[in-house]
């Protein structure tokens, strides 16, 4: 594999790896940066000769959005950019003397580490960091906190937006030339602002999605005016012979709306179903997009939390050792097939490092997140300062190399917490009533109750079915998610039940106690 | 005054001191908080008996808004909360352990000590704070980082809400009974939120506002086809009789507008004029809001940068030292004269703490601070968590009065900047064509240019002359803001040519050079 990342002989590119970005870094020296410096992340990528440019989807742009200009007070600091002896008296911006805090030290985990047993907690010894206010100055160090403390540009700062924009290389190595990424205040802002960007209720809008999928979504889009269809899955994810199906027949005045051009999807670790797309489905969902002309909205925070096949009692097989095979043994984002730049991936340090952090990434091309960045700077802004340096700190310490095995061992962890519960679930629950697939990523199980066999069934209606059995799971001492809450189309009829458990907080013991409890609130309303 | 704030005997409410808050804790006990606590800042009020309650105003929201239903898996979470023996498997919440961080320590200012010269920094002693992760569990504490970066609730933790609570009963001792606080990501976010709950295109909602304003909170209402229309301004801000009259002449059709129900002000520093209404004003223009049933959106980030009367060459007066007189030194906020509930407060800890902490605060009535939630908790939902602990561990050390201290530091410092600029101005600036009012409040000076006296004038529009000034300043070397960047209805002809100077945060050398540079800007397109 070339260092440089040059192309290689049969034309296509090589994947970076971490020894050519500590390169990159080593030949570009020292990261200028400033107060509200542009963190541009097209400044970090690598070299990206020999491959396409994105398309253009200007022509989906909402009617909003196509009326939105550069804000000007923030065009106003781009101009300092290129001027540097100019005096700019033009913003509110405090003094960095006037903000109180003058330094903070924190300790972190150490991913390099040894593990002695499955857990991560324990008494490993921890790393320590530093930020002092003025250490760019003092220190000559790359960010401060004179800077992360004051006002940043929507793009975030260059310090963690060139640590991201790596990552991201090393983990996706997109086939178009022009990507980038923006750092975000998180999923939810960042998904309602594409909703803004890209879709326009006066126009009729749609969107597509997995017949069952992550409520928030859901509710984000419907006072928005935007209607939303849901596409049949299987075990393997969204189906493309459904979803082709669906758009070749598109029938604007049956429908109440136009065909679709957004199919929002979670490929990895679904919410609720758990279910993860294989390359071929996706390959598949994406020639179907291109066909359509659709843009994907790719929702990735369970990326990293691909857990690996179960085997009842089976112990959690050991994590490769070095970047490359962690990257290899990942299913490969939809970024990675993206050769049109049609695929707007949205990540998150939620479930990796923290969700109070309220940090998170979007990637895609340069014309989509100028659009993305119109909406943003006019509502959620950026990620706040303080999680911008203390996670800048903590990956630039790790190194790549040290977050690709912190990932790797949060994986691990929550193949352990999957597997704890699939263990209770085979131990506890009346199999003839209760079906479910292992989840091969994310949090969650779906578990799928056989209704036929409900003494009320088809005297009563599922939707009351579920509720009876939701609240005398309260009842027993138990909260789970109902399927109901999950559906793309809430105004169909209900034709499963569905509950979603989530593996990921809970202990062994309150697992255990947790599923006695749905199974005694399942043999009540059985009558059992 | 009655220390535990009941009623006194001419049946007015007393305000709650700093002794008062202090025993209302101490009585309620330790803080009960756990991983999404709702910060239910009603909780942490005091008595408000005898005052009236809010009105409604839910005619004016949005038909967005109306179709908005509580998120599913936040009200999930809420049922936890009567329950403390159920298991939750509902939430993909990652386990703390999870967290790579430990601990954090930071060092920060003592506004307690004596200053020895006008400036904030130098070498006072630090105070310090330490935050674990599991402080509530092994130290007794209110608050941790298991909490804090963990998901939370959109109304913010109970923790910080607390203190924000306290401290804006302290200063606004709001005159009606069901008033609260929610915590917000920064008041451009809480703006548009506000706009998006209460402003409909379809309905052809229109705003008011001063006629040269904050040039963002312009661009976020324009590209959701919200009209906006100037109201006129003196030196004392806001014209009541021109607000009026604009109201009681609406005429539909001819403003291609509903009459609006919505007025946006910035009464204290307004930016970009720098003017603050007295008391009497804010009382003549509340009349006019009730008079025509209109809500105040009050956005005040410079409330504490009341910067007192101007002098050249004078010595900045010495700040009150009790909580009480500082408190009494400040003209009211909007709510404190609020007997309707119809003024919606935003509040920043931008100006005041850290512009990076991406932290506000919203101050309204508990139905409109209801719809807000419904908007933020599916866009830039809640304060991130970093920011929530640092800044509460920081203002609970302090406590009241130290935030007070610090309060009135920060506006003693920038009232010694503005004077700084206001003298250079003075020695620097052709009087004979430029004018401005010294600014009480604020981070701004707003200067005037006299247009009838350029040599050009009327050959060529103001908007051509200002454009001129504005680039051959930057040719010289120094940026500023344009006033034409401000207008309310940028489509009607430009009658003045302004220009907005910060003098936040330029050293006085470098507000010199700026000035001068201006000076020759404007000597050169006047062919002086």
């Amino acid at each position: 594999m070339a260092v440089n990342g040059n192309a290689t002989q049969n034309g296509h590119h090589a994947r970076a790896t971490v020894l050519d970005i500590q390169q990159r870094r080593a030949e570009a020296g020292k990261l200028l940066s400033g107060i509200t410096s542009v963190g541009d992340s097209s400044r970090f990528r690598g070299p990206q000769s020999g491959k396409p440019l994105a398309k253009s989807f200007a022509h989906y742009l909402s009617s909003e959005t196509k009326l939105r200009k550069p804000s000007r007070l923030k065009e106003a600091g781009r101009l300092l950019k290129n001027k540097p002896d100019i005096i700019s008296v033009a913003g509110g911006l405090p003094p960095s003397d006037n903000f109180p805090i003058e330094n903070i030290t924190f300790n972190f985990k150490n991913p390099n580490l040894e593990e002695t047993n499955g857990s991560l907690s324990g008494d490993e010894s921890h790393l320590s960091a530093t930020l002092g206010k003025y250490d760019t100055k003092d220190g000559g160090a790359d960010y401060d906190l004179s800077i992360a403390l004051n006002y940043s540009q929507t793009t975030g700062g260059p310090q963690l937006t060139r640590f991201l924009t790596e990552h991201s290389e090393l983990v996706l190595h997109p086939p178009y030339a022009d990507w980038k990424i923006l750092l975000t205040t998180g999923s939810t802002g960042t998904f309602e602002t594409l909703v803004r960007a890209y879709l326009d209720k006066e126009r009729r809008d749609s969107v597509l999605t997995e017949a069952y999928n992550y409520s928030t979504v859901l509710e984000t889009m419907r006072p928005q005016g935007i209607k939303v269809f849901g596409v049949a899955a299987d075990d393997d994810g969204l189906s493309p012979s459904n979803f082709d199906e669906i758009l070749s027949s598109w029938d604007e005045t049956a429908r109440g709306a136009r065909k679709p051009h957004i199919l929002y999807i979670i490929p990895t670790g679904q919410n609720p179903t758990g279910s993860t797309q294989s390359i071929e489905r996706r390959r598949e969902v994406y020639a179907v997009a291109q066909k359509h002309d659709i843009l994907i909205i790719e929702d990735d925070p369970y990326y990293f939390l691909q857990l690996g096949p179960y085997e009842k009692g089976g112990s959690v097989a050991e994590e490769p050792q070095t970047p490359e095979d962690f990257i290899a043994s990942l299913v490969p984002s939809y970024v990675s097939i993206d050769v049109d730049g049609r695929v707007i991936r949205i990540d998150s340090a939620s479930k990796v490092l923290a969700p109070g952090s309220r940090l998170g990434w979007v990637i895609g091309s340069e014309e989509i997140l100028q659009n993305y960045i119109r909406v943003a700077e006019l509502s959620n802004q950026v990620t706040n300062g303080f999680s911008q340096i203390i996670v800048w700190k903590l990956l630039e310490t790790w190194g790549h190399e040290g977050y690709f095995k912190w990932l790797a061992k949060i994986r691990k962890d929550y193949t352990q917490r999957r597997n704890v519960l699939l263990d209770i679930l085979d131990n506890h629950l009346p199999k003839d009533l209760v079906s479910w697939v292992p989840p091969s990523g994310g949090m969650f199980v779906w578990l799928k109750l056989d209704h036929s066999r409900h003494p009320d069934f088809p005297k009563r209606s599922l939707e009351e079915i579920e509720l009876e059995i939701f609240e005398e799971a309260i009842n027993q001492g138990v909260l789970f998610a109902r399927g109901s809450w999950f559906r793309a189309e809430p105004d169909t009829p209900v034709e499963s039940i569905f509950f979603r458990l989530s593996f990921s907080t809970a202990t062994k013991e309150q697992l255990t106690k947790a599923v006695q409890r749905l199974s005694a609130a399942i043999h009540k309303s059985f009558g059992l």
